[in-house]
């Protein structure tokens, strides 16, 4: 049994309509939006890493989950591990606390477990929303929407590439990585038109063959349209091959929505300040990702992005 | 920074209502009612244990915090490490999954994570019930109060015993170890009448100091009373070393509920088939634990159970 398979028997498991079948971001109980990410030392984060850069992106990708669906931050539960190191949880929990309070999200609960020495840390949490008027799921795409993005991409993956070449390296790409931000004002915004949504945190082109996969359609993504941010543009450049990056780089926590063809979210929605909202492609009946640029289509690569984050 | 330390600080950011002060097994958000608990290899079952009866145990331990708050179970979400030994999971993932049907947990979300190969498992599980009429703290407690334990003391921690001494040990005893059941019944049945309540996880005499300090006073208890099961006399006996083996050891899942005095929650509710509740003591002001038998009080013993299992 491999993590697929894994997968596929817990989605076999958990046949309750609030579970979406397994294949959202997200769990849908009344009108609560519950989510539970972990992450992991030398898989989701590195060791090196600032603890209390880690205690944010805690709570950071589990608000990406409730902003995919449009859910409003209330209450949070934390499990963590302790290895022995003091220093090194007191800051992580400096960095918890900093994103809670930033989102008004409560502390209500969770668990501390003692584990041997040296062994990796596992960080969990389990974040509850309340839901807004809608919640859209990944399922509800239809052929002809358009995809829009919120935020952008590649700055984490470039930031990550960075830090691998020198631990020490600084800068925006490298705060983007240890410190993102989740889009909960865009998913608000977004969650009243789309038909579907998700976030995008495992890679662009994986994201969206997922969101394909559980709305039983295609998708068509102009490469030239992503949007790429300055300091992004200034390491890596803009042409194919740093488009290709950005779009399977992962870590991104930006928003991929499908939103019916004629309503355009840049100019309809009131979005936060300094949220940009991007036409990236559409849906379509054909099946599979059709990538193309100005130069003409181009094959998917062989790697959409992180197939190894779970759920 | 030491665990405390870490719980300290964690109490110092939950403000929130909800909350509970981080004093409680659990937190209270609308009518639902949510905890956490995560079990780590070697820490809370052995790398040697049946990886079933360590997915049953996950859900039973979760489930026995809402069976102390006297709320029936309605969803969970999920947290599991993958360490590269699909046969360990999927066994875990039947365990899992009997548990959930046995008690009508529906599991709608949760998280699976690779971590490097030989690191140790760190499972969670974020259960969510709904709340009954009345939801016990541990701080509600007063002066007077009557101690009454549903279940029994001490099969546990002697299965455990027996394990460790033969790690290929089997019968009834190995049986509640591994296998614990949630009190939900007897929960929702105290809770109508408990002042305070809560489960007996890491040992009664622990876990009954921690209801007396949030509830700011003492407790006498009667070890002859003690409930101890055919089992575990044929075992260990029922001495005073017995007792206080009883007292200490931990993962009972037992519930003790401080019950006016004059209601006998023996004759006045109507509890489940074979649900055994015991008169134990009482509440007093004088605070700290007062322990006693037919030959005259007893020191408390040093070790009050296990502290080292987190909030």
């Amino acid at each position: 049994m491999n993590e697929r398979d894994v997968i596929a028997r817990l989605r076999r498991i958990a046949t309750h309509e609030a579970a979406r079948g397994l294949a959202d971001d997200a769990a849908l109980l009344g009108d609560l939006v519950l989510t539970h990410d972990s992450i992991a030392e030398g898989i989701h984060f590195l060791p090196t890493d600032p603890p209390d850069s880690v205690g944010w992106k805690l709570v950071a990708v589990n608000l990406s989950d409730l902003a995919a669906k449009g859910a409003a931050p209330v209450a949070a539960l934390l499990s963590m591990t302790l290895a022995g190191d003091g220093k090194w949880d007191e800051a992580f929990l400096d960095g918890v606390e900093a994103a809670c309070e930033s989102y008004a999200l409560a502390l209500v609960g969770g668990d501390t477990i003692a584990v041997p020495k040296r062994a990796p840390r596992v960080l969990g949490m389990t974040a509850i929303g309340r839901a807004g008027e809608r919640t859209p799921s990944r399922a509800g795409g239809r052929p002809g929407d358009v995809l829009w993005l919120a935020g952008f991409l590649g700055d984490s993956a470039a930031g990550l590439a960075l830090l691998q070449a020198d631990r020490k390296a600084v800068g925006p790409l490298v705060d983007v990585y240890r410190r993102p931000v989740p889009l909960l004002g865009a998913g608000r915004a977004l969650a009243a038109f789309a038909n579907a949504m998700m976030d995008v945190s495992d890679g662009l082109l994986l994201d969206c063959q997922r969101l394909c996969e559980a709305s039983g359609c295609g998708a068509e993504i102009d490469l030239d349209a992503l949007p790429l941010a300055r300091p992004f543009i200034a390491e890596r450049g803009q042409n194919r091959a740093a488009r290709l990056f950005a779009a399977t780089g992962g870590d991104d926590y930006a928003l991929l929505a499908a939103i019916p063809d004629g309503i355009d979210p840049s100019v309809s929605l009131s979005l936060p300040d300094g949220i940009r909202v991007t036409r990236i492609g559409r849906l379509t009946e054909v099946e599979g990702l059709a990538l193309a640029d100005a130069d003409g289509s181009i094959a998917a690569p062989e790697h959409l992005g992180h197939e190894h984050r779970g759920l």
